[in-house]
């Protein structure tokens, strides 16, 4: 059995309990957090705090950090690589070459392996973007998002005054997906490739026709898009509108020879976008703990991750019924 | 550059040919054929004969054997090991451990590397039924082949008394596709999941309700299908049936937690199979060559494979733009 910790217990801490749960060859040993731990409830797993982490060293194969990119990971994926192997979810993509420098030089020096930037993108898109280009190097990548609900759009419209609670969907248009795995000429620009649709709880009183003029006119965020404004009550905000689906598509599509076209395409449609995350994350902790068994030290990504790493299987049955 | 062979000039053989033209980091240097050399005309690259194979030992990085799975392969990449490090793209599933185990063998006496089965599937698409039970472990992998041509069924037709000529085109039932990436109950049997159309040149004078009772009386290759058969005059079969595209797509549908699910969708559209087999052998070729650098030796699958070494990107590059 691999022995997992969590650090974090937040939506994507909860996704890698749950996808733990489904993987038989692993056990949860150990949930960190930096709140009471008392005040934690956990499917099972015992809750340590953060300052207790050097006591499980010995007792936990691979950490999963499960801090968001912005204010947690860039500290806590170098740290906890003092005492474990770890793996996150890093999604920042500007500052990656940075954290993984970060990351590698802190793993090298105690003695352990970490991967970053694990889950679906980055993650299982940045690996259908590289394999696309391998197999097809005369080509175009396209990803497209969605349909399903952004985090950070949804936390840019609770920012607006007047705005009790919202939630944002992105949703790719589907003619332009169309296009492009056709490999029809159309323009790819942020109002040509996904639209986004707000529900919004307004709060008594609130002007809401000033609410819908501001979210539209918000740079980077919506004056790019299409976006429409529905208000709606907080109970159905929390009864039709509880879940964090979400999904999108990366395709490649190039010439094998001259006048001669392939399309490769990779969609996903998940019901629960940290659940998902966290699925990535535990596959990632299997390669992790195989490759720091042979000796492998400092950080990685998923591009240098083999297939049979991932799989709980031996390479004998891969070979025999999965080629 | 790295230095390319291909051993067998068929239609996977041009394949390849193609491929390597699209590929910057690739030079074609020589042909190799069991055919008389000066009766092939290629591209641009010298031919030689089989037997010249051990003079060219030094002068190149690694060989694409390009026969046929039934008959070559078996025989030509243990011998092909020899001198080079070797690709190919064995295909009978049943008989790839038996494959696998003498290349392995082979390939370590010499001190060659080997990757067989490549090519899409076996290649891509066993990557995919990997990685989607390594993420969704509690879930199920259906694959669908085409819209596309079977070479084996169009040869089934060929060798019916009568026929002149044939192309068989496989084909996804659409409304199955649909369920079983929508998680719907569905049976999955040869008829659910695939129809065959038959375009077919009768010979003068043939009986062709004859020829059409006989098709789909067909023990394993029709009889268990929805079959049409379509009678067209050989320049018909010629102008309008001349290609051979395939594809496909492998659906991995698994649960997160109880009730809530994710799809992982891979797909593939190819305007010639053997164009993209070829596209994926070269990429596999330059994987070979680095491994092999590292010190690498024996026989390896495509899920020994790492994406970096897939990409002709460094390391750098793919974590600054490709995550």
């Amino acid at each position: 059995m691999i022995r997992v910790a969590i650090n974090g217990y937040g939506n994507l801490g909860r996704g890698v309990e749950r996808a733990i749960a489904k993987n038989e060859d692993m056990d949860l040993v150990v949930i960190f957090t930096r709140r009471d731990p008392a005040t934690l409830t956990t499917a099972g797993a015992p809750v340590a705090h953060l300052d207790d982490m050097p006591n499980w060293a010995d007792k936990v194969d691979v950490c999963l950090n499960c801090g968001g990119s912005a204010t947690d990971l860039s500290a806590q994926t170098p740290a906890a690589t003092a005492y474990f192997d770890v793996v996150d979810s890093f999604d920042t993509h500007a500052r990656i070459p940075e954290h993984f420098a970060a990351v590698d030089a802190a793993a090298r020096e105690a003695g352990h392996l970490a991967v970053i930037s694990a889950g679906w993108d980055p993650g299982l898109f940045s690996m259908l973007r590289v394999l696309g280009e391998a197999v097809l190097p005369d080509g175009a990548s396209t990803t497209f998002w969605g349909p399903g609900v952004s985090q950070g759009h949804s936390d840019a419209l609770r920012r607006i005054d007047g705005v009790a609670d919202a939630k944002q969907y992105t949703r790719p248009v589907p003619a332009t997906v169309e296009a492009v795995k056709a490999g029809e000429p159309v323009e790819l620009t942020a109002r040509t490739m996904h639209t986004r649709d707000c529900y919004v709880v307004a709060e008594p009183g609130a002007d809401r026709s000033r609410i819908e003029a501001e979210i539209k006119a918000m740079p980077h965020y919506f004056a790019d898009y299409d976006t429409t404004v529905t208000f709606v009550s907080a109970e159905e905000l929390a009864s039709r509108h509880a879940g964090i689906p979400h999904g999108g598509q990366v395709i490649r599509r190039g010439e094998t020879s001259d006048g001669v076209a392939a399309t490769i395409g990779f969609d996903l449609a998940l019901g629960s976008n940290p659940e998902f995350t966290g699925s990535v994350l535990v596959a990632v902790a299997r390669a992790v703990v195989a490759m720091a068994g042979r000796g492998e030290r400092g950080a990685r990504t998923v591009f240098d991750l083999t297939l049979a790493d991932l799989s709980a299987r031996s390479a004998e049955d891969l070979r025999a019924h999965y080629l």
